[in-house]
Parts: structure tokens; C-alpha cells; sequence
């Protein structure tokens, strides 16, 4: 249970790292809506490793199958399959795996709650899961942009205590893409590589802050009282491997402002549209989209696997230590990127379809 | 739509602000719970307006019926329904707020979406739907005490820049209630009540941090991928009004750190139990509770309403200035300790369940 | 857990005969829809016990109250909460029904679930529950008559062996309403009548078919593979006390035909629309409304409660035997008519938001 | 939407006719199940065309792969995707099809709602998406063996006027497979093949009716009021491609009996359980299972593609006329029986782990 997302753009996922492979099951998808597997490959390839020197070196080209949903190059409003088959496993790296816990991993976890579990690179709590989320987003991203114009861009904005400065407001996926961390800011993207890969030297990791912004969103998208937007949005991102904190808007430092420095005034804008001044509400109030920028931080941990030998224990209650022995990311954020993007673009599909119903929004 | 939360222990909250009552229906609970309306009128008071002198002094008893679910003192397994009848409705403070969008409040987005508000008091957007959540939280508490001695404890962390010094491990629900700003660092506590009545002697109001912990939450809870525990957690208490962030353990502090000081070392306890030596987890991994502490702290922005005088627009597109007129909170942080406390209970309540199924637990 | 039906207008309904009261709670229901308790309170009289003279003697006026979700005579787009107060009460009926289990009744049943059951005139699984649908469902038509001109109209079809002669294309509530029994036939009315107090007499009961017809259903509706609009309609009435069978458009008969015969050739109509000549996919092909009327049957047992002495057991394992003593319907159908009514609209007006969203349908 | 089914044992459907393939994802699956893709497979033989001279010689194979979610002959917990690669297409035969709608088809409607169809052999509409469920059912139905010894047995009760003479308590599946029609009454077999291969030479089709029963079915599943386990299995099985009608216990033929005589009267047994001396109830009483046998019944129409001509129209909306040219079922009945048991098993199971959460219940 569990691996379901969406209530009328609704996602399933499911595969292990290893075994014949992953995917996504995408239902409510509106139908006529173009698409191609370029497209959908496209974000998957910002997500695969060896994409870059600061990744994991390991390869898995990640190549995606569409197999039902789609017909003559447009979705017929049924569910959209798309696989991606395993390869290059090296379950020789895993062998201790099956014996250890790695810290900070979900090994014990999975022990405990299945009293079985595949021990070959994390099974099913792989960020190789993500596959399925990031192709599902491609769709969702490419709804949002044709019904409403809606752009959803994330980036790096923290590696451990190096922040770049970006302006929500302007930035774009070529500057993001400009650089192998996915931080728009050159300057401070150079230093966050270099600390990068000096951490990687030490057998070590860090982690950081993606934000990500969503433009020209609707207002009236989001349903309350459970299902607000924001609600939505911080389950979405907090489902995702290593995230560990979240904030919409003015987030944790709102909380040091008054209500006077705080609250967002309204004006008239020249086209006689009802806008803030500021947007500290991070382009929600009540739950619901206001139209302004949607603005979120997702707080990422260090990657637990790291080369630096540890104290753990066994599956059978012994005490021993490990040391990262496959070739793991020192630093997810540069690939968190992505999957941060397809996680807000799902929730805001969603709700657009809620909004307008499945089959007459396109 | 989004009024249900939960999946096996399943809440609908209904309710505005004013009309006849705010309440909630609570499906899957446990037949043969013993539970009486003072145990939720209990939960009830430590939400209600009025309490003490620096919350809202609107008087409301918030006096709770229970319609149906319970017979002879206990649960039938049928859905429980809990009335709170409205009172003291002072619509007259109100009726600027017809026409004036209230800043950083959801008149302007409720407008957007449905074209039509009840614009008494907040209406659905009101903290006052809340009621319901506490009170179905007052039940789940109930159900994680008796099925596995699970504790759900909140208190306030953080008032803007004032923090207490608080111990989740050891902290206790008496201490918490010793003072009115639920703090159980009894110095600080002082602190931030002085800050608070000085705060709305001017008018103003502020923010903070609530950091809610459960002990002896049961290995084996949470749902991956998208029900991690975390993730539910998170959109419990990101769908309260006024929250703006959300850490679960290490949260973003955690991302300052490396992966060799942020993995939580495992060691096997005196009882042969697996542990991890330290707690950066925040008790959850790979979306599994693992026995430790799950701690998780919340921002809420300082409350919306001020006296102060803020410039604003009407629902007509005419811009105008608005001064907050009713008796509001000047910090909401006291009177969100209950409300942060019953969305964690109803999400570790709702994943008990999925393990041990509804009938079965008790 | 079970007590929510829909999707997008989706009702939680709550209640035991005895106790609080009975009610629902409805989620979804578009905004700005005009709706008056009176409007409900039509369909609630065409349900309620000592309507006529054929129906249990139980005197319960059943006035419903709304609670919430409604402000100024219009729906606010958030839930609207509906409370019947049980009154009238005569728990000495019920002495014998605590400790012994009704034939072809859920005591038994329920105690086996739940280990525990209000034993007061059947708890929840009384038909008092329907209440709650009952009064969903009067919202529901008016969305759906609205929005697209949908009738909905449910009569007796037939009583034991006597069945009257109904055109669905052409019945009116009118002509449903003409009698107590709620069969148009006035002749085939007349001895169905007679037949019910002759049982009623004899301290028996019986049962029939419900048929209910609905007109002008926008083509599309539907959502395959599971959720086909036979199916959930299916879902509903199965759902409704004492029903045991369910037949879209042929049903059972059609499988008597061979598909030269049963095929519903199409043609193609003075408005050059796409119709079918027969209609023995009632309304439905592929799951999927096709604009010609939708039929369905709903079986109806005898009711289980008589006044004649029938073999049972104690709840403690002891043969013994029970005679009802209550005031009980001798003939369930005149009631279950809005029952049934009650189940089709919410499904098609749940399938009516999938396919226009909430909050821009009206 | 729509093409999930199930709450706790979850399955979602994917594919069309032409295209990749066809499959499932089965989400809640318990842990530790042994189970091989030849279990799986021996359903979807009884489901196959081409299996013998009664049914469609399209020659399919049909053969599975399991993507994900078992480790070593057992299942992990997690999301079990199961695929059938798409084979041995003949769009020549459907090239008639991209325009003409086929009568009793689901073309139009299709049409009418996406504004968009796969007009390859039926596209998601065809029987083929059926596979899924099959495959998902074969996994249910070892879960149930193995917890309760629970047995879901379903045979072809009725061809046309047809009717076999079976007993529900004591047919085995051997019985069941001894004939290629699927029933048990060996003599009654013969005469509906006979009927079926006449038929077919008349280029028309039959229908029929089949039952179903689940034994040993541990009491107490079902969850009132609205997902009673007789609302959920008519909701499953009136999800089949074809059905028309279904009943539990006594059905529409109870409706001619009394009360007095279609009461299930209670006695206890020798080892001291409370039983019903007759079944009228079908096994559910309330929505809950009592411990008596489930049986069910679902009427199945005559295949509606069939070789005689008959008039319909285009998509263009002109009116022409339409002979089937594939190779398809004279009637369905034999290749429904694996469907029905599927969609019971699966709503089976679905309770079996609501009473008893999904990872303990192994």
C-alpha cells in the first residue's frame, strides 16, 4: 500500500533497483494531449546517474517504454504504462548488504515492517524509484504548460552552507541546466562543484536546500481543509528519498517577522487583476493559489552511504561496522532536481484536473 | 473536496466560522474503545478561544456532542459524529470584511475559486474547523495510548526569536500545561508570554515553532513510497492554518552536515533491540517508524488579523486599507499545540490500523 | 471504515438508529447551488415510516437540519453537513433483540465483526441509515437536473408476482406519487396494494423490484475500467438495505436473446446525433453513458423482520426463537423508491464532476 | 480515472488491445507470499483465446513476466507490476473499424468521451484488459487459500435457456475444467457446446449466466454501510466487459417468496457456531459475511460482435451497415468463469486485509 499518488492525475509506481525493472502507471491523464518518449526521456535523463562528474559514476541509461495509453503519438485518456528496464546490476557490491544495515538507510526499517526484503542496492527504497515519478511529471509538466502556461522550475539553492542567489521570478531551465549542480547562480555553483568534489574525495557527503517555483498558476487551485495546496505539495516532496524538511513561502524565517512585516498586501495590478505586493505566502493563502509564484524549499540530507566505515549491526543482532563499498552520489541535490519539479507539477496537474474535470481541460 | 483525511482511520471535518456548528465524522474507528465526551472536551479546551490571557478573548465553550459511534461508553466500529454547536457570533465585526479581502487571509483565493464566501468570520477558513481535528486526535490518542503506550506530545519551541530549552525525550504533557503558552522550559515561557501581551498591546502578532515528539511509536509504521510516514505527517500539519514549514528530525539544519556526522550509527540495546545511537532521523527511515522518537517541528507565521492598518483591495477591485476589528489571537503558537499534536496522532492512528487492521487492535 | 461513497461528490453518512441522531455529510457539492432544507425535506417525507397506511406505523417526522456548507441559501462549495435527531424511541421493543439475533438480519454479523453492536432496533444497519443518502440525493438530482435536465425517477415495478406496466421513457414523479405504493400502473397499484395489507395481516412480508429510470444523461459519463457507471451505480443500490439483485438495461432476460437480437443497432437522428434503435444496453456501452436512457433493477427481499415465530439463536450460543414485535414494514419498496433514486443521482452527478470539475459545473 | 480497484489490496490496470501489452500493478500485496509467474499463468490460460473450439481461434499465448515486487520466489511487499506483451495484431480486420462503430460496442462512447479512441480490436474497451485483473486474481486467491482456506470456485451455470444442475458446496474446479465450456453438469456441457458451435456457424452469439462461490469465507468481512461485500463484489464483476445483471443469494427469484419462507433461520452446529439452515442470504447478511458460502450470480449478454450484418453508423455521423470480420467468442461464458473468480478473490482479499492489515496477515 502506498504507492499511489493523485487523486484525478493519479500515479503508481512500482519496481525494485533491482529485479526486471521500474515504472509508472499514470491514470486520469487527459486525453489528445502530444507526447512522445523524447520528452518523457528528456527528464529522466536530468535524473539518471553518470550524468556528470559529481554523480554517481554508475550507468544506467534509463531508456523508457511507453506500453498502452498513448496512440498515433497522442494519450487516449487511458492509463499510461511506462517501463524502464533494469541493467548493470553488480550485486557483488551489495553482497555485505544483505547482512548489514546501512545507517540511515531504510534496511532495518523494511526488516521490520516486511520481515523480508530485497537487499540488492536498497530494493524498492532506491531513489531508482523515482523513475517512475520523474516520467510522470514530464506529462504533468507538459498539461500544466498547455492548458495554463504554467512553468514549474526547481534548482539548487543551498550545498551545505554555500547559497547561490536566484530570483524565482526570472530564472530558467537553461540556466539551471548551465551547470552540472542545477544552480542558476555560476559563481556559487563553481564553489558548490568544487566542494562537492572534494567531499567525494574524503569517502564523505553532503546535502543541501532545492526550491523550486511554479509561474503563471491559476488561482483557485487547491482544496481545502486537507487537501490545500501546500499540503499536498510538502507530502509529494517529503515522499521523496533524503528529504527531510520542507517549507512553502516565507517558510521557517517568517516566523521571526511581526504580522505587519509579514502579511502580503493586496493592490490592483494595470490589467485590474487582485495581486500582493509581496509573497511571503508563497503564492498560497487558504490552501489555494493566488496566482502569484508558488515557491517551496526542500531540505535534503547528505547521502547516507558513504565510504567511511561506520558502526552498524546485522539482520541477526550482532554489532559490526560497514563502509560504502558501490559507487554512490556524494551529493543528491543536483539530481533531486528533477524529481523536486515532477513532484509539484503532479500535484498541481492534479488539481487542475479537479478543477476542470479529466476530459475537457485540453 | 479535500474535506477527508486518513485512509483506514478516516476523518471528514464540516464547519464554518458561524451557521450551526463546526464537527467532524470519524470513519474506521476501533469498536470497543472506551471514550467519553470529556476526554475530548478535554483536548477541546486546550484549543478553545478564551483560555488564557494571551489568546483570542472571544468566549467560546466549544461544547462537544457526540451523535453517534458510541454506545454504553464505547465505540460501535460505525462512524463516530462530533457536534460543536457555534455561539457568540458577533457578525457585526465582520461586515467590512463583506467586502475588504483580509491580507494574508483566504478571502481573495475562497472568492477565486468558488465565487461565493461565507465571509463571517472566515467561514471554512476559519481555525475554528479545527475542532474537529482535535477532536478526532483526542480518540487516535486514545487508541495509540491503549494499543501500544504510544505518547503524542506538543509544546511550544520557538516565539519569533525566543526558544526554550525542552527535552522530547522526557518532556511531559503536565509540564506543558504548567504554563499558558505551552512551553515547558518554564524561563522561556515567561519570556515569550511578556513578548506576546506586548506584542498585542501593539496591535501586531508573531510567530513560532511547535516541535511535537511520539514516544514509543511501534517499529513498522508508514506506507512507501508516497505514504512514508513523514509524508503524511507532513501534509497533516501543513494543511493547519498558518503553518509554513515543516522538519521531520535533522530537518534543515541537517543539510549543514556531512554524511559521516549525520548517519545514525545502529547498536544493539540491553534488551537485543536494534537502535540508533543518535536520532537525526527523526525516528522514520525510508518512511518506516523505527522505534526511536519521531520528532518533528512546525513554523507557523505570525496570525494575519492585526489592528494595525494594512493597505488591501475589495472584492469589487478597489483598493482600500482594512484595521482588524475582532478579538483575535496575537499568536497563535498556544492554541496550535492541540491542533499540531491530533494531526500526528491521526496519521500514526491511521498507519496503526493499516498494519493491524480496524477490528483486531483492541 | 466504509461509510463514504463518490469519488468528486463524495457523502459520508453517520448514524445508528438510536442514539444522537442520524445524517451526512457531503463533500464536493459545487458552489452557488440554491438549496433549501424544504428541498430536502421532500425527499426525506417520500422515506420516512408512517407515510401511508402499507408502510411500518413507527411515527418519525425525520426533520433534517444544515448544519454547514450552505450561507445565504447557497452552497458554499465547502461540506454540507445534514442532522436527523432520532426521537421516538421505544426501547422495550428491542429488550429480546439484545440477547437474541434476528433471521436474515446483521446482528449476528455485526457481533462477529465488531464483538459489540447497539442492539437498539438494528443500530446502523437499520435502513434509518439511508437517511443520510436520502438527503445527498436531493442535492444531487438538483445538480443534475441544472446542470443537464437529468431526471431521475425510481417506481415499483413489481410486488411479489404482480408487475404494472411503466414506460421509463415517459413516467412522471407525478404519476409515481399518484399512490402509496409508488407504482404508476394505478390498476396493477390498486392490487399490490391489497396484497401488501393482506400480508401485513397475516404478520408476514414480501418484496419485489425497484425500477428507476434516468433521463437525458450527457453522453460520456463513466469512467472505465472500474468505475463504469454501471458498475458504481451497481456499487450504490447493492449498498442499499435488503437488495439482492441488479440489472442494467436486458439484465438477466437479455442473456435469453442471441446477439442479432440484443445488439443495439444505431442511427442517426433528426438532430444528427448518434442514437440506438433499442435500448438494451440501458443507457451504457463500455461503461460509458451514450445519451439514451438509463435502466436499472434493483431486487428487494421480503422483509426480514415478521411477526410470525421463526427459529434463532442467543448471542451466547443458545437455540431459541423470536417473533418481531416492533411496528415493521411489511413490504420495504414504496419506501426504497427514493432509496434507490437517491443512489443513481449520486452517482451520476459523482461522474458528472469528474467530467466538469466542482467548482465550474454550474 | 477509474482504473484502480481495491482500498487496501490494490490492483490498477493498464493497456489496450494493440500496442506494448497489457498488465497490473497490484499494490498491498502481504509480504512472504511464495508465489511463480506458473500460478499466474495457469489463470490466464483459462482466460486465453484460441484454448479450445468454442471460443475466439485468435491465437494469443498470453504469457506474463513479473516486473517487480518478488525476490526469490517471494513477495517483497511492495507493488507487484505484472506484464503481457501485445501479439499477433491483425489490423486489417479493424481497418473497418476506424470509422464504423460497432453496434452494443463501446466505439461511440469511447468517441463521444475522449474524442479520441485506439480503434484496434477495442482498444482499453476490449476483453483483453481483463488479463490484468486474471493475473492480479491468481495472486489473490493463493492469499486467500492460504490465510482462511478460502476456495473461489465460478462455472457456467446457464447458456442461453441452458441451465446446468451444480451444487455450490461441493463443486470442485476439476469439475469445473472437465469441460470447455466451464460446467460442472457434464451432461448439460455437452448440449451447450453443441448450442455455442451452432451458433457460431450462424455468424451470431449467445449469452448465459455464471455462478460463483467462495467457501470457508471467515466471518466478519465487509465494511458497511457502503462498502458491503456484496456492493463491492457487484461493483467488481459489473465491471467485466459484457455483464449485465448480478445476484447474491436468493437474488431477483427471492422477491416471489414471503418473509416467513426467505428467512435464513438460525441454529448452532456441533462444534457450537451459529449457521444458517438455509443460505438465502448468499453468505452476507448486513454486508458482512456470516460463514456460509458466497454465491453469486452475474448474467453475461451475447457477444456483441457478431458476422451477421447490422445497421450503425460512422463517426462521421452517416448511416451505413457493418459485418464482423475478426475472429471472435460466439459466447463469452467460458472464458468469464477465471473474471468472475478474479473480481471476487479481489474484493475478498481487499477485506481479508482491511480485518487484518497487510503485513501481519502471513
Amino acid at each position: 500500500m502506498g504507492n499511489t499518488f493523485g487523486h484525478l492525475f493519479r500515479i503508481t509506481t512500482f519496481g525494485e533497483s533491482h529485479g526486471g525493472g521500474v515504472g509508472v502507471v499514470i491514470d486520469g491523464c487527459p486525453p489528445r494531449l502530444e507526447i512522445t518518449p523524447e520528452e518523457i526521456q528528456f527528464e529522466l535523463d536530468r535524473r539518471r546517474p553518470g550524468q556528470s562528474k559529481i554523480v554517481t559514476p554508475r550507468k544506467e541509461d534509463d531508456t523508457c517504454e511507453i506500453l498502452s495509453g498513448v496512440f498515433e503519438g497522442k494519450t487516449l485518456g487511458t492509463p499510461i504504462s511506462i517501463l524502464v528496464r533494469n541493467k548493470n546490476t553488480r550485486a557483488q557490491d551489495y553482497d555485505e548488504m544483505s547482512m548489514k544495515y546501512r545507517p540511515s538507510h531504510a534496511d532495518a526499517t523494511y526488516d521490520a515492517k516486511y520481515g523480508f526484503r530485497n537487499w540488492e542496492g536498497g530494493g524498492r527504497s532506491s531513489a531508482r524509484e523515482t523513475i517512475g515519478r520523474v516520467a510522470a511529471g514530464a506529462i504533468a509538466k507538459k498539461i500544466l504548460r498547455q492548458v495554463a502556461g504554467v512553468e514549474v522550475i526547481g534548482y539548487v539553492k543551498r550545498i551545505k552552507d554555500l547559497e547561490g542567489i536566484v530570483d524565482p521570478g526570472a530564472v530558467t531551465l537553461e540556466q539551471v541546466e548551465s551547470n552540472i549542480v542545477r544552480c542558476p547562480d555560476a559563481e556559487a555553483a563553481q564553489r558548490m562543484i568544487d566542494l562537492i568534489e572534494k567531499i567525494r574525495n574524503d569517502g564523505n557527503s553532503i546535502g543541501g536546500v532545492v526550491e523550486c517555483v511554479a509561474r503563471n498558476v491559476p488561482k483557485g487551485l487547491g482544496e481545502p481543509v486537507f487537501d490545500k495546496l501546500e499540503a499536498d505539495i510538502a507530502k509529494g516532496v517529503m515522499s521523496l528519498p533524503a528529504s527531510k524538511g520542507f517549507e512553502i513561502g516565507s517558510g521557517f524565517g517568517g516566523t521571526l517577522l511581526t504580522g505587519f512585516e509579514h502579511n502580503d498586501e493586496f493592490y490592483i495590478d494595470e490589467n485590474g487583476n487582485t495581486r500582493t505586493v509581496t509573497n511571503r505566502s508563497g503564492g498560497i493563502q487558504g490552501g489555494i493559489s493566488n496566482g502569484e509564484n508558488i515557491i517551496i524549499n526542500v531540505a535534503f540530507k547528505p547521502t547516507a552511504t558513504i565510504r567511511k566505515e561506520q558502526k552498524t549491526v546485522t539482520n541477526e543482532g550482532e554489532e559490526t561496522t560497514l563502509a560504502g563499498k558501490g559507487r554512490h552520489d556524494p551529493c543528491v541535490l543536483p539530481r533531486a532536481v528533477p524529481m523536486v519539479e515532477a513532484m509539484v507539477a503532479l500535484v498541481l496537474c492534479d488539481h487542475l484536473l479537479r478543477h476542470h474535470g479529466q476530459c475537457k481541460v485540453l
